[in-house]
């Protein structure tokens, strides 16, 4: 036993973020030696809250302290745009890069019937009464993952919006920024290729 | 504001851990949801302990939860070899490593003239207490870092007990282990020269 057991009973704590082993833990703990009461006081009541407080909104599914999420709650954006993702990290992602002015909806999954995920298992029911049959400026965009799961469910609501007349897209696959095209794999080069727009 | 206050605040704390930027912090707070309430009570519990019960060994400055650390507490280590060392870090690694079985002595410090810090500033007073004069099978082990501050610290340390007739000894300064030698720094390698040993 190196470490006094209040000091191991912290690195093992430590230890349960993501990505970090035992040196990194190690260092954190003892980081916790150096903070004042109230930074300590702080970072316990932050973590604290964050587990108790953090809810899914109940319009679209994102994380929030609220009932409803700023986003939905905010009237300055397009209600009638919906965007479509796998979880709240994707919502995050996509109000950093802040050029989306719709809202969103936190699916909390995809489709995959190979690990029992099925329609039901999603939030794809409260998707569909949040928009009505044949609105004309309403917009489904789907921002899924292109991965089998991905694609799965971006066509199972694109057939459920089709029938309902509302107009479906996806975001547009092809080469990221600022990569040398050396290095893409094939598919995402296949992809671009098939996918390519002409120069107006 | 992209994140729900509590969240940002979660946020705001994982940044204080050394080392860690924005994307990291992010990561680990929104870690915190997938956690259960029993691993937060935990988290939570150990951190402020860690601040609370950590406290510094009476006989050697160590950390420890208790009076006196695990170290000076054992009966089967050498009482009279006394590694001394900056910090309780370094008491941590030597500890590691697992080769060492006497006693250590934490100075919290090394003498810096030009930062303010004086041979009175550091725990070297209680070090002069813990051997007597003349002890034969007694030694100081100086295991500081090769700096000018610690160069400073192990000669002052030398001539209090060189006058009282006591051992002291240094870790070797050399080459470390596993390194190629085209890539050493050349005061290392001039120290390795001098500091060489004839193979017997």
């Amino acid at each position: 036993m190196i470490y006094p057991e209040v000091l191991r009973n912290a690195i093992d704590s430590f230890r349960k973020l993501p990505g970090i082993g035992e040196k990194s833990a190690e260092r954190y703990a003892l980081s916790m030696l150096d903070l004042s009461e109230e930074d300590i006081d702080n970072f316990v009541s932050s973590i604290k809250e964050c587990k108790s407080k953090i809810r899914k909104c109940k319009i679209c599914g994102h994380l929030t302290d609220k009932e409803i999420c700023s986003i939905c709650d905010d009237s300055n954006r397009n209600p009638n745009v919906i965007c479509v993702v796998e979880d709240y990290k994707s919502v995050f992602m996509f109000e950093k890069s802040g050029s989306f002015n719709g809202m969103y909806h936190v699916l909390d999954g995809l489709i995959s019937p190979i690990d029992g995920i099925y329609p039901d298992d999603i939030n794809i029911a409260s998707l569909e009464s949040r928009i009505k049959e044949n609105q004309e400026d309403a917009e489904i965009i789907l921002a899924l993952k292109p991965s089998i799961e991905g694609e799965t469910t971006t066509l199972y609501i694109k057939k459920i919006f089709e029938k309902k007349n509302i107009k479906v897209s996806r975001l547009s696959y092809g080469i990221p920024m600022g990569v040398e095209i050396d290095y893409l794999d094939s598919i995402t080069l296949d992809r671009a290729l098939l996918d390519r727009k002409e120069i107006s």
